[in-house]
């Protein structure tokens, strides 16, 4: 059971940045290539979950860690306040329509687990349907890799409630920030402990584990995120088809 | 626990026909202005899943049952092969696409269960996956039940092999009937035992329980469902919206 106030939001005390950045420097390659392979032997998948606070630098993590990644078989899916249409259906169905093809990767910009965050902290639901949500969600997740051997990596961006005012205040202040901006983020930031709680949980229940990724610091978000992409794709094995 | 071949593939013994066509009248016509309802008030939906082996009389049991019912919020979708997109997914995401938003009546002609019925028969997959894939259903099947309210009704279409071979023949000899005829009908008819065996496994293990229709005289086949369908709408006490 992970209890996210005792985990720092900072990288490990001695962690030498100058060689982590060395390093994640040489992961982002390598993604890049073995991108490549999957796409041309099409046979495994790969689905990057990316949850955290409003400005725990999720996009910023995309950007750094898939860089060498062609678009042929790579893409993001932000998901936002659904549509009518998705309301008008169970909360996977949106998700569901987005997950990889085999010889693809997706990266999921928040997700299903919203359904159980924010709708949570709201109480636009009750506890009865976060339970039964929380299981559909573990039972999803394991048909896409038992049936279509995606392997599903999920990362909670864990930033420290000072950092986070810090990011949404360069929002304000950045010109090139500014597009980012939203009075809503300071409004959810209200709720700052029951998020914790709600993500606290949502970790937990999971059956595939997630990775909790200390973002106050940048360089080493990258580095850990690219370390255990680049060791997923790694394990998968893979292999240019030569018939 | 049922066991196919100890169930009759004919009516009761007694049935009234005329009283039960009858009866099979004001269940479709009720059916029809239920549906209206169903379409105004968009709260609840309704999937209809059809299975069965082939002449069966899925197609029939669509035109009879559902005939006073406006396409508006009824569609039917027919699983084929899948196609190559569709085999780079886990079995479930073309399915999923397809269920019923709020509001709407879908039925399947054919489902997710041909994925553990002739898959397994032919030994695609094996038998763990078989396992997997029925607890992957069960999942699926409660999700559209307590996130969507959507009412799952499973039907079997239960033939007897002497019935089925006049079906089969029938689609030779008669010119409006001849598109329906495949060769490969008759090749999955010699699996029959494997099928039923199939079929039996994925009812008894299914946690939304089935219908199993006697078919062989289809008076009596569209009687049953839509008798059921109908018992299922009046249940969801349907009322049009008056804010």
């Amino acid at each position: 059971m992970i209890k996210l106030a005792k985990i720092s939001t900072t990288p490990p005390s001695g962690t030498d940045k100058d060689g982590t950045k060395k390093r994640t420097e040489g992961y982002v390659v390598r993604i890049g290539e073995l991108n490549e392979i999957l796409r041309a032997q099409q046979k495994h998948s790969l689905l990057v979950v990316l949850q955290g606070m409003d400005g725990s630098g999720k996009d910023g993590a995309v950007k750094n860690v898939f860089k060498d990644c062609t678009p042929f078989n790579l893409s993001v899916y932000a998901f936002k306040k659904p549509t009518e249409m998705e309301f008008a259906h169970d909360f996977l169905w949106r998700v569901h329509e987005q997950v990889p093809a085999k010889g693809d990767i997706k990266i999921f910009n928040r997700s299903h687990y919203e359904d159980i965050l924010i709708q949570r902290v709201h109480g636009w639901i009750d506890e009865e349907r976060v339970r039964r949500r929380m299981a559909a969600i573990n039972a999803f997740e394991e048909l896409m890799v038992f049936d279509n051997r995606t392997t599903v990596l999920k990362f909670y961006l864990h930033i420290s409630k000072d950092e986070q005012e810090k990011q949404l205040q360069e929002r304000i202040d950045e010109p090139e920030k500014h597009w980012k901006h939203n009075d809503g983020d300071w409004e959810e930031r209200k709720h700052w402990d029951e998020y914790m709680r709600c993500y606290e949980d949502a970790i937990n229940q999971s059956k595939i584990p997630w990775t909790i990724v200390p973002v106050d610091d940048r360089w080493y978000r990258d580095y850990l995120i690219a370390k255990t992409v680049c060791e997923a794709l790694e394990e998968m094995n893979l292999a240019y088809p030569i018939e």
